[in-house]
């Protein structure tokens, strides 16, 4: 049984973005209330400075910002933060208002966790559906529904009319509406991953009608990291942007590690069960049952988990189909479950078990994310026939968890080249049925080590252009290692970015106030104002500053780029004096 | 006048990658002799290890990997580099052969330069056509032709047919002849940019039936930076892969500095003289003159500089267009003239005299990249009138080039969101008579400050699908500062990976052999060798080694991701033994 962090030492001074709430520059946190009081929506306000002359004098005030918070209260100047403790329980009286939800005690899986505070579990009275996609398809608009509405407006209406621009070529929107949100998840074009067992959670949406999201893996290997680390990891991750995050944990303490990140995290939380089923039979795929991974399902269902990724569409017969590759399987996960098949001559047991499976999930509202255990390992393997039949699987498990109200998306590839990327998107929507489509990358070539996550964001931004609801990150350490702190940074950052840049040529309503905001904020050389609004103020600041090594204050009117003369837009304001300061 | 650095000073210890030659690891300069014996082609082979059982049994050579390379002598362990001599004057035979070419003395525009060794500069004999474009539509293959062609192949018919694959999807390529080089020259639809005043150049050719290329801006700014550094630039730029580098020195010792690297450069180097014509007349657009850019322009000519940009289409009547717009013009060339059109209420000069521009450029082949003075500098500002009322000038001024047998290539923007990028090439492409495009991104978005690197390949990759010839990098300062060396090594990096993943969806000769080679390789897991043909061994080793913090020597047969126990491909290889090795 692993120790877990005393009482005394932990998410100190070494942790500190874990220990206190650390402020996004220029922003404070803003709460929007729904219709029912306990629905109160966390954002993120930007401020803005005024429009000045050259002489100082102020044109026009500028609105504040409000933008897509994924930070949690950990972002908040106001919030306590006591990570032994966890978050505070925000979905806790929706679920008492439920009739169907049960208490359990205070073990997950019936074992108790050396996180130091106990939290009552659910589940699903016998017979009773609890999911979101069931409540939907009854017409009932959740607290969860109507809070993921409010998070993807983000407070649209307060901008004035002249504001509310999308792109050019993109077509003018309405706001999303509870009832549209709703009316996405009966039909299973959209998911609201949100375990009954993690109350902690901030609801979110995945589907191709709203924000691109995007996903951080984090988790230790047999080679290092503690529950210190990985808690911090995860703060980290939404820091910068990442909406879910996957604990893909292989080495010491599954368990524990996992309670600590659900109870301290404000967005869902994904996992590979098998994973943990692995560690339980000491890493040999072929003893694998299907009671130990069932068992596996329950436990960390218990402990909140907001979806699995099963790898239950790699079948027996498509493994064939792979010795033609240049990679083989890449998937950790579509490799045991090969192993298995061969191992014992039988069908994947997660495809023979799936209606027990979705029996389980549907039971505390996990979502299944279907996983692509035969995705592309290279761009030599792309599109081919393993790749796509388990895809065909993949639809025909969609359906049948839709049977049961279970909340469903697939995953998809990989190393895919350009010119196929959207073949990807065309097979996964026909053959699923629209189903959320959640992606790693796909990277779009293999000679990319080191940059990885660059040629994954590129690959990336083009399927959600064409539909992808969610991308997976990839770290500038893929196919190299483990990914420490900065790595975690700089991978969430670069998919944000692509997220966002499907958006805005997706018309997404709000993408572009944000973008405007910036660039009117650099044709007016509001330098803080352009960090705030950035995808990543700190950075921003700190490459900005490095180029004056020895300037402070930083001047204001110019970059070290061209210098005070040879500004483009410094002289264009001169010559256009009409133009000075545009809307 | 700048004095330029002593005999016995510069280029030393501080600037390692100049002072001696620097191989890629793994790997050797390979010559590729053509046709006629001067015509020697260097390439980059990379030696590749056997594949091994894990008993440590050889089970198969793997051929060495031969790739462009645009380093030049400075990754030749077997030269000797001498900045102050500079680099062999590779082309000065062949130019000996033409006729129409002729000596005129040792100073460029008059003017002697501070290098300490001087060369002999050629022009055009009166009446003469020398031009690239001129003797490919003469029926002429010239060595420039033939040397790219050679280039372009990469040895392609050393491989055995079962490695000659291209990507899936795409056809099978026939190889590259010098008679095909000749006929997209011809017709304008490539250009090979080679200044006969650049004798040291390796020739290489832009067009979109070649591999896309990329561009490296450095120079100094009034802020900083020395010969030196600048010299160090260019050559730390082609090591990683830049194409072709553009000098946009703002700050002192314009004319030096240009000496010093052109001197120095392997690849092709481009300018824009109106920054020098700018700092002649103190920095005030109102006081330029035809006259003064004239002289410019011959003396850059004369001193070597393979492509102008010149901000000839951007008319008067189209300054009005950009008034609604959010940032107005973030092009310099554009900016200084629009202020100097609206100064004197006259026609842009460039474009009324265009055909004197055009002669001059032809007397040295000197090949024109028309600026887009008028690029959008933000999303709101995308595809809008002023951009396409320019670019439709460019193609006009694209053909009135051509009847003088100058190599046109035509730049274009800037921020484009995705949906709109698709729509600019093709704009280009029917109006500039499929003329090479040479964009700066496009950058789906305004908000990545400190990653606008990535925004830019992001958009750049989707646009060389589209056609797009050659890619401007973006370091990660871009809007914030001048990038230092370590943002050029990344901007450039990042940008051949948007090249090279459009080169493979192309169905590029060549490319794919080495994504496979590299898959292969990570199947195998020959670490080493994934390293030598990523696209920066160093930092791919760097990152694999920085997660073994305490292990030397790295173990063989894993990394931190998984960890021993954890890995998908080999636990593939364990269960599949008939897929052991494939090919």
């Amino acid at each position: 049984m692993a120790t877990a962090p005393s009482k005394h030492k932990p998410f100190t001074t070494e942790h500190r973005d874990v220990s206190a709430p650390r402020p996004y520059p220029q922003s404070r946190k803003r709460y929007v209330t729904g219709t029912r009081p306990d629905v109160r929506v966390a954002m993120r306000e930007v401020a803005q400075h005024p429009t000045m002359t050259d002489d100082g004098a102020v044109v026009e005030e500028n609105p504040p910002i409000v933008l897509y918070d994924t930070s949690g209260p950990y972002t908040d100047a106001e919030a306590t933060i006591d990570v032994e403790l966890g978050l505070p329980p925000l979905r806790a009286p929706w679920l008492q208002r439920r009739e169907g939800v049960a208490s359990i005690g205070e073990t997950a899986g019936g074992r108790p966790t050396a996180f130091p505070t106990q939290r009552t579990r659910y589940r699903a009275k016998s017979g009773a559906n609890i999911t979101q996609m069931y409540y939907a398809r009854q017409g009932i608009v959740t607290e969860e529904m109507e809070y993921v509405a409010l998070r993807e407006n983000a407070c649209l209406e307060q901008y004035p009319e002249t504001l509310r621009k999308t792109a050019p070529g993109t077509d003018v929107f309405s706001p999303i509406t509870p009832e549209f949100v709703r009316d996405e998840v009966a039909r299973g074009r959209a998911i609201i991953p949100a375990n009954i067992n993690h109350t902690e959670l901030e609801p979110m949406i995945i589907g191709r009608r709203f924000a691109v999201k995007i996903n951080a893996n984090i988790g230790n290997s047999a080679l290092g990291s503690s529950i210190e680390d990985e808690v911090e990891k995860m703060v980290w991750a939404i820091r910068w942007g990442a909406d879910t995050v996957m604990d893909l944990s292989t080495g010491a303490d599954i368990h524990d590690t996992r309670e600590w990140i659900v109870r301290n995290a404000p967005v869902p939380i994904g996992s590979v069960p098998l994973y943990q089923a692995l560690e339980k039979v000491g890493g040999d795929a072929a003893a694998l049952t299907w009671e130990i991974v069932r068992d596996t399902l329950i436990e960390q269902a218990e402990q909140g988990v907001d979806y699995f990724t099963l790898h239950a569409a790699l079948l027996r017969e498509h493994i064939p189909l792979t010795t033609s590759r240049l990679t083989g399987i890449v998937s950790r996960g579509g490799a045991i479950m090969a192993a298995w098949c061969l191992a014992h001559e039988q069908e994947n047991f997660l495809y023979s078990h799936w209606d027990d499976v979705c029996d389980i999930l549907a039971a505390y509202d996990v979502a299944v994310s279907i996983g692509d255990g035969l995705r592309p390992g290279a761009i030599h393997d792309a599109n081919d026939a393993a790749q796509f039949a388990e895809l065909k699987t993949q639809g025909a498990l969609t359906r049948r968890a839709w049977e049961r109200h279970v909340q469903v998306m697939n995953e998809g590839p990989g190393h895919v080249p350009m010119h196929l990327i959207a073949a990807n998107m065309d097979k996964q929507e026909t053959w699923c049925d629209e189903a959320p489509f959640y992606t790693l990358g796909p990277l779009p070539t293999d000679i990319a080590a080191g940059y990885d996550h660059v040629a994954s964001a590129l690959g990336g931004a083009m399927i959600a252009l064409n539909g992808t609801a969610m991308l997976c990150y990839v770290t500038p350490k893929e196919h190299l290692g483990l990914p420490d702190k900065d790595d975690v940074r700089v991978g969430v950052v670069t998919h944000k970015l692509a997220a966002h840049a499907a958006d805005l040529a997706k018309g997404l309503p709000g993408a572009c106030i944000r973008d405007n905001a910036m660039s009117k904020a650099r044709y007016e050389f509001r330098w803080a104002d352009q960090a705030a609004l950035s995808l990543d103020p700190e950075r921003s600041m700190e490459l900005r500053a490095a180029s004056f090594p020895d300037t402070q204050p930083l001047p204001e009117g110019y970059c070290s780029m061209c210098g005070p003369e040879f500004c483009s837009m410094r002289l264009y304001r001169r010559i256009c004096p009409q133009q000075e300061l545009p809307k």
